[in-house]
Parts: structure tokens; sequence; C-alpha cells
């Protein structure tokens, strides 16, 4: 979390254990992934610097911890065990699954800064890399002590997929509304961290009710993830945000500022909207300069500051959800990023 | 199997039992899919028609049978539990969703006589078709009663995909040799048949040796399987065959009829070829007339018959792992699809 988060000097020791089982969790999604073929880890190997932020990791790290029933009374890094390590790798390894097939899908072409897969080697060699890291994570996570999680990872997948082909279903659909859009990114974005947070407190051994509580914690903080990526594509400059922005509005999918622009403008400020949108949708250098004027035009109904006040208005909830649990310094980082995630500009 | 098996009198008992069972394979295939999303329902009733020959399940439910340990003394259809047809159908689910990603991959159009779901819906919804249909079949398999199956599907997965990406990296090129296409193959086709045929043993509390052979029966009869189709793809009317035919020539897929020929073929004759394969892969019109001359080409070989007798191989070294199983009409019925596996055109 270095640099993401400007650590109070209490949280240090708790971004240290973080630090330390992340490079737990990196050990074991290289481990799972290593083939007795070398084209498949050459490819495998590409795909290690997609490894960014590791929030999924992360939350299944800190939620083990905050949730345990002696989080009290026991030191910080015997709250957190291989098993923790293992299920945050299972996690990055169906996000990344995601992120390699989102590639596909969006046409993106750079990823961290770098090219992606389909860039690199093609849209079938990207498809089957995310096939394989989907099977592995389902291996990795099959070998734990207990079917709940391997049963958790399935039901959380075919959620993401479902709020996928939902939206795939509205993609150009400018009359989407705004309970849809939370239908579908409920599914597709919150449903995994959500599922990060209630496995690392079952891990734990937490009470049904503070796995229940971080359950709510994921899912709030998702749709906020969400909102600011939503955000994101619309106002951010491509060299800081490290992929490929403008992507939303060309590919006809529908974001929350958007989404609110088009149900308050004024009938002659819509239709001209509609006629960018569509020019968007055809790509290439009119469609970049129409995607820039989409980006200026729902501020004129004040739709940035709206995505932003529900994205703030789920951090709070996020919050919330935190309070019922015992105080300490890992929740504390909880919180602490909750709040990160309406600040970041990445 | 009707149709693909002309069946003596005596095997008629196993091809009920098999066509029983299989109808409690499509319904928990269908009530794992159903979601509460209509237009991913309209989906999954789209890709029923991929049901064809259902060859994974009828191995589960037919090893489960002969290899149960009270084969001989028990009532048929007591030997195949509601567990068989779970894993049946999630056997079922994986291989839909390779079907649905290769025909992403290899830009196929039609596919058992219908348009594939790239063609109808486009390639992103495709993609994450094929990943509902994992996300589900994992979900499925987790919910029995031990995690030796879904560490099986797991593992079984990740090793097709691997078999997937080597091809991928080998495609285009022509030197590639025949341990390399086997490698290829048994993990790309006959891994997943052979673990349909451990799981229905193991399903039945099968001993070791039991549940082993009938593993080497499904990895041989895969690997026969995958040169059958070879030969098809090469020979076979798209009228007969369901889905595109000479599709391999033009994505530059070696197969086991174009290795031999290149092995074999004095430097003229290879040179013509390898002119053709190159035609053949830039597709169109002239492409297609090139795929003809290939087909023409390997004859000149006796590539063709090659490749069959290869296939016929295999098939006795399937019939041979069957040998050590106690005789029966269920065994017989195993030993009957080994031999119609060459002998199909379909």
């Amino acid at each position: 979390m270095q640099g993401v988060i400007d650590l109070p000097e209490e949280l240090q020791p708790v971004a240290d254990l973080v630090a330390a089982r992340l490079l737990d969790v990196a050990t074991r999604f290289d481990g799972q992934l290593e083939s007795d073929l070398p084209p498949v880890n050459q490819l495998c190997k590409h795909i290690e610097r997609y490894r960014g932020k590791m929030l999924r990791p992360t939350l299944v790290i800190l939620c083990g911890a905050a949730a345990h029933p002696e989080a009290g009374g026991r030191e910080l890094a015997s709250l957190v065990t291989d098993d923790h390590a293992t299920l945050g790798a299972v996690c990055e390894m169906v996000h990344m699954a995601t992120l390699v097939h989102d590639d596909v899908l969006d046409e993106a072409e750079t990823r961290r800064r770098g090219d992606t897969v389909n860039r690199l080697r093609g849209n079938e060699t990207a498809v089957i890399l995310g096939d394989y890291l989907i099977a592995s994570a389902y291996h990795l996570c099959s070998g734990l002590g207990t079917q709940r999680y391997a049963l958790a990872i399935g039901r959380a997948s075919a959620v993401m997929c479902a709020g996928e082909l939902l939206q795939l279903h509205h993609r150009g659909d400018y009359s989407l509304d705004e309970p849809t859009y939370f239908e579908i990114v409920e599914r597709k974005t919150a449903e995994l961290i959500a599922a990060a947070c209630e496995m690392g407190a079952v891990c734990s051994g937490a009470s049904e009710d503070h796995t229940q509580r971080l359950r709510r914690y994921g899912l709030s903080l998702g749709v906020a993830f969400q909102i600011q990526d939503d955000l994101l594509d619309l106002t951010g400059e491509e060299r800081v945000v490290g992929k490929s922005v403008g992507k939303d509005v060309e590919k006809g999918k529908m974001t929350l500022p958007l989404i609110h622009h088009l149900a308050t403008a004024d009938d002659d400020r819509r239709a001209r909207t509609l006629t960018l949108l569509e020019r968007a949708a055809e790509g290439g250098a009119s469609g970049a300069e129409a995607g820039r004027l989409i980006a200026h035009a729902v501020e004129s109904t004040n739709s940035l500051d709206h995505a932003r006040g529900v994205a703030q208005r789920l951090v709070g909830e996020a919050r919330q959800a935190l309070s019922a649990l015992p105080a300490s310094p890992v929740r504390a980082m909880l919180d602490a990023m909750a709040l990160a995630v309406v600040n970041r500009a990445f």
C-alpha cells in the first residue's frame, strides 16, 4: 500500500504485516502457475507486471486479522495464516483472469504502462491465458482444508460473469438506468472484493456477524471503486492511470456520470451528447475528440459531482460496516483504505 | 448414443441406463446455469443446442458402472448415483466452455448446424459466456461431498489450457513434430476425457487399479478422438460433421496427417505443400482452394492412412486398458465406444 495511503505512524506495523504476507501471496501465485511447458511460463512471467495494488489479497489479510476472535490479545502476525496467503493468491488470480479477458473485450493496448497480452500475442492467447488463470485459481483453492472457499470462489466467479454479460447486453443502451447500473457493478466488480473480505474472515474463524459485516464493507467498497474507475476513464490521464482511458464511451459502456447526465440534461443538451456518444463509439480521431467533448458535457449537469457523491456515500457505508468490529490498528487500516478509494487518481 | 453405435441387443439395457442418466445430467446442467438475469438465461438457452453426443457425461456414467466394486451383483441402475450425474454435468460444462472459446479463437461460424455465439452476439459475449460456464462448473463441483472432484477438475482445466497455449505457441510452425503434437493433444483434448473416466470410477468407490486403468482408457480414447477430428477437418463435409471444416489449415494448426506428410514428402512436394499452407492461412476463396489441394496432397504420402493407423493403435490401447475390468455389458459398451471413435464421420 506504499504510495497509496499516507500512513499515520501507528498503522506502520499493519502495513509491514500486509507487505510481508503479500510476498507469500506472490510466491503462491507464481508457484501455482508454474508449468513444465516453457511457453506457458513465459506468458505467466509477462503478466507478473499486472500485479499492482493487490487490493483483494490485502483485504483477505486485513479482514482476516480484523475479524479474528483473538484480535486484541494476540500478536498481529499470528492472526494471519498461510491459508490467508493462499486465499489471497486465489482472489488475485481470478481478478487477473478478468483483467486479461477484459483487455481482449476492450481492445486495450496498455495495462500498467506495459503492452497487454492481446496486443503482444493476440486475442487467442489472451483468452486461453485468462482461462489458465481461472483454472489455476480453482485448483489452488480446492487444495485448502475446507470446501467452503471453493464454493465461495465458484459462486463469486459465476456472479461476476453474469454481471459482465448483463453489461454486454446493455452495451450501447443509452437509456440504461441507475438501478441496472448498480446491478451490473455489484456483480461485476464488487462481488469478488466482497468474497475476499468474507473468506479472510471465515479463514480466521470469525463470528457470522463480523463475517457478514466485512462482506458488506467489501461490497460497498467495490462499488465505490468502480465509480472511481468510471470517473478516471472520463477525466484521468493515461500517464497517471496506467491504462487506456476513454474506453468506456468508445465501447458504449454506460458509466454513472453519463447515466446521470443523460437523465438530467435538457432535451437539447441530451440530443447533442447522444450524437457525441455515437461518434465516440465509431472510434478513431474523431471518436476520441467526441470522448473529450462528452467529458466536458457531463460537467454541465454536475454529473461528475453526483458520481463523486454516490462514491462517498458508499465509502461511508463501508466505514459504518466496520464500526461493529473491535477498534484496532487493523480496523483503522481498513477504514483508511475505504477513504483512499475515492481519493485515488490511478 | 443412438445413431452413434449399432447396438447389439444385449447392450440395450446399458444404453437405456445411459439415456436415463443423461436426462439427469441435462437437468443439473440447466439448473446450475439458471440466473435471475433474463439476458443470461437467453444465452444459456442458445447453447443448449451445442449439447451433442455428451461423450464426457456418458463416460462418467459408464466408468462409474463398470468400475463399481459390486458391478456384477447389483442392479445396473443402482450402480450410478446422483453424484455421477452431477459430475457428468460438470464435465460437460467445462467442455462446452472450451467449445465456446474455441469458436472465438477459430472464428468459426457454425456449430451443430447453428450459428456460434461469437457470430450471433460477438466475441465479447462468447468469451464471458465461456467464463460463466467454467465458473458454474466449479461452483457445481464444489458442492459435492468431497474436494477430490474439485481438485481433479481444477487440475484438468489448467492442463487443458496449458495444452492449448502450447498449440497457440506453435501455430504456423510447420516444423512441429509428432512428440509435440501428442503433448498438445493429450493435454488439450484427452485430459478432460480421462478425468471424466477417472471421476466416474472414484465416485463408485472403485479400486485404485481400476480407476487408473479407466483413466488410461480415457486418455487413449481422447487422443484417438482428436486424430479423427484432424481427419474430418481435412476430408469431412460440413453438412455431415455439423461444424466448419478446413479450419485447421486456415488457422495454421498442424494436424497429424499434415505433420506426417511434411516429414515424409520429397523436397519438391514438401515445398509445394508449404506454399499451399501459406495460401490457406490467408483465407478467402483462394485459401479454401489451397485447403482442398492440401487434403489431396496428404494422400500422396499415405498420411491419412498413417493417421488412421495411429488412431487405431490408440483405440487398441484403450480396449486393452479395459481388459482388466470384470467382463460385463457396461464394459462391452465402453469397448464399443472405443471402436466407434475411429469409425465416426461427425
